[in-house]
């Protein structure tokens, strides 16, 4: 693959900020000046002080997110730091604009202090519709998002679910191309950090009833070393608490014991961790998401010489790219849209069926649509405004079933 | 004057923000993609990780001013908190965009805890090349400005110093008008918060040499109990500290009593406190700044009936309009050009003889530039720059002297 290190470079030399922060009407005249500032803009003032929802309609809020990192885990550079991650959350910026027409601004905190994130997000919230966590490390992502889950405004982990919607996505369809049902799946899922859970809660269709969605039969998930099962004395708690709903079994061994016979194998670890062999070892037409950032466990080719039915990968010269914007940007859209205080599974799962749909003619090459496809957010924001609506007409009936009682 | 409250509501329902977030350059092809984002981003990232000082030429930090607010006193509305300041904060914003191109964000905070605040500042500051702090009360915003003054950019309190550097401005180019000299001026300022006390310190050219600025020979603030004086005995420790520098003679009384003999009044308090008599009473060719807004301390035209030589007011249907955005943009604009680590005392003389230069034929309805004039910012910036250059190579004298000792 060609280096575009040194391009990249003279490019953020040369544009000094990938994004900019611009007027949305003319400011020429007096009159401009009275109105959009002194002393015209004490009404909308007043009137936000007097009903806060009207912060939604007077002001840049309703259509603005927060990428906020605290630079502990940037690509697959590590923890390097808030300064360093403001190139990504530049383009992070970029794309939700550009595919989801929401602004968005990063935010970029000097700590990496748990209580301090979850504290300074919270304090920011009147400024923002949503926020998008972005690049923070495993296990403090989950603690931090599940926290701010009250706050008002949807507060999403892009590096968990963007990457389990877009996988779902490519499994739906990939399940269509093998003539495979998701319920009879077993999923070997190798690593446990930030995206390796989403993912397994997702399959899991968890806080879902069935009539929604129908798990996958069995879902394994390793780590480094290997199988976690229920004998295993390492775990920390977030790890034995994915064995309530994975490894029914209690299979114990490496990453290659556990592909044996299993039907889908999605990969978010590193490199070079699957072989041919192992891939002639699950069930007949095995799938692939090898997903390791920027080289996959296993090259595509290696794979379908193993009888892969199909391969994804995380690269933009692959085929069945899995990459989150073409998640994130839709999602937003649509939850600021319909003003859902949260993104909530059933959304999730929508917008993975909505990434599906848009596919066209499924095939060995095309099970995922195109980064650059721009129908993809709007078909995934209709989808998750619909999710929403659902959820206020569930919270309504349980509202009325328990008045009942 | 007009009312535009109703034309401004909707002109902010029209737009649903007043700012938005845009990108610079293209991103319409797999390569745009990699060279914005994933992967050809890790080049600056780890350039940045490896020389931090590169943020400032790789990313928007170099052009990029957090507007800061808590909310707490936004224009004369008072406390109506962090939610409802945000169409100000966007208006001011599309202020430091349109005069100054720098790019500004609102960034409207849920807590108006000192010390939270002074934490959140220092933990936004990797993102951004500035911080205007805005519309937040005294005597807090003294404290929460003091003590940002170390984080390495500058950090700003607009409504002090805005207002303090335009006041000083105006105030050059009146005592030209009248043939006073700075040096033999009695000034009363009414009104002890945020403006007034940043007035008095730039008048008194706080921290600065005689060689650079002669401060006005005496200075007598006024707060809502009259005159600041040493039997007061409900004075803070604020208020106690500008007896170092005002009121030489012990005045004591009223607003009234201090004026009499006085050749300037400085109004940052309330409407209708000044009347004709008052202005009669004061000495030849009295200068009159009646900042209060919307309603002046003296209206301009009881003024001059009392004999007012010339009127400035914070009015934009009045001439000499006392109007900060021709202050902040300018010095942000230079400050982030030469990446000064703070706004010095120097720096703000030096933009208030850059805007009052900029005025052309000085007259009794001239001694301010138009708010409007699009000259102002670059001239304050090139001033700014050349200050700022000033403090390093003083203190590389002040080093080597200290250095020999």
């Amino acid at each position: 693959m060609k280096d575009y290190s040194r391009e990249s470079l003279k490019l953020h030399e040369k544009l000094k900020g990938k994004i900019s922060v611009e007027l949305t009407t003319e400011l020429n005249t007096k009159e401009d000046m009275t109105l959009c500032y002194s002393p015209g803009v004490a009404e909308p003032c007043m009137q936000i002080a007097n009903d806060p929802e009207k912060a939604w309609s007077l002001t840049s809020k309703g259509n603005l997110v927060a990428i906020v990192t605290d630079g502990s885990s940037v690509l697959g550079l590590g923890n390097i730091g808030p300064a360093a991650a403001m190139p990504v959350m530049e383009g992070k910026a970029m794309l939700f604009k550009r595919f989801g027409e929401v602004n968005a601004f990063p935010i970029c905190l000097d700590t990496q202090d748990t209580e301090e994130i979850i504290r300074i997000v919270r304090l920011l919230s009147p400024t923002f519709g949503g926020v998008n966590l972005e690049d923070i490390s495993s296990p403090r992502c989950f603690e931090i998002e599940e926290r701010l889950q009250d706050i008002g405004i949807p507060v999403f982990h892009d590096d968990q679910h963007g990457t389990a919607i877009v996988t779902l996505a490519g499994l739906i369809n990939a399940c269509k191309l093998v003539g495979k049902e998701m319920k009879d799946l077993r999923v070997v899922i190798n690593g446990a950090g930030a995206a390796g859970v989403a993912i397994a809660n997702l399959l899991n269709g968890k806080d879902l009833g069935d009539d929604v969605f129908t798990p996958v039969k069995e879902i394994i998930i390793c780590d480094t070393k290997g199988i976690i099962h229920k004998e295993r004395r390492d775990l920390t708690n977030l790890k034995k608490s994915l064995l309530t709903f994975t490894n029914p079994n209690n299979l114990k061994g490496t990453v290659k014991d556990a592909v044996v016979g299993a039907d889908v194998f999605v990969g978010v670890s590193v490199e070079n961790v699957l072989h041919k062999a192992d891939v002639m070892a699950m069930a007949k037409d095995p799938i692939i998401f090898a997903m390791a950032n920027p080289n996959p466990e296993i090259n595509p080719d290696e794979a379908y010489e193993g009888g892969a039915a199909v391969v994804g990968t995380g690269r933009s010269d692959l085929p069945n790219q899995v990459n989150n914007v073409l998640a994130f940007p839709g999602i937003f859209k649509g939850a600021l849209a319909c003003r859902a205080s949260r993104i909530t599974p059933r959304m999730k799962l929508a917008a993975a069926y909505a990434i599906a749909a848009e596919v066209g003619e499924i095939n060995r090459d095309n099970i995922i649509p195109s980064s650059l496809n721009m129908k993809v957010a709007d078909g995934v924001a209709e989808a998750v405004k619909e999710a929403w609506k659902q959820e206020l007409e569930i919270e309504k009936m349980l509202d009325e079933v328990s008045d009942r009682l």
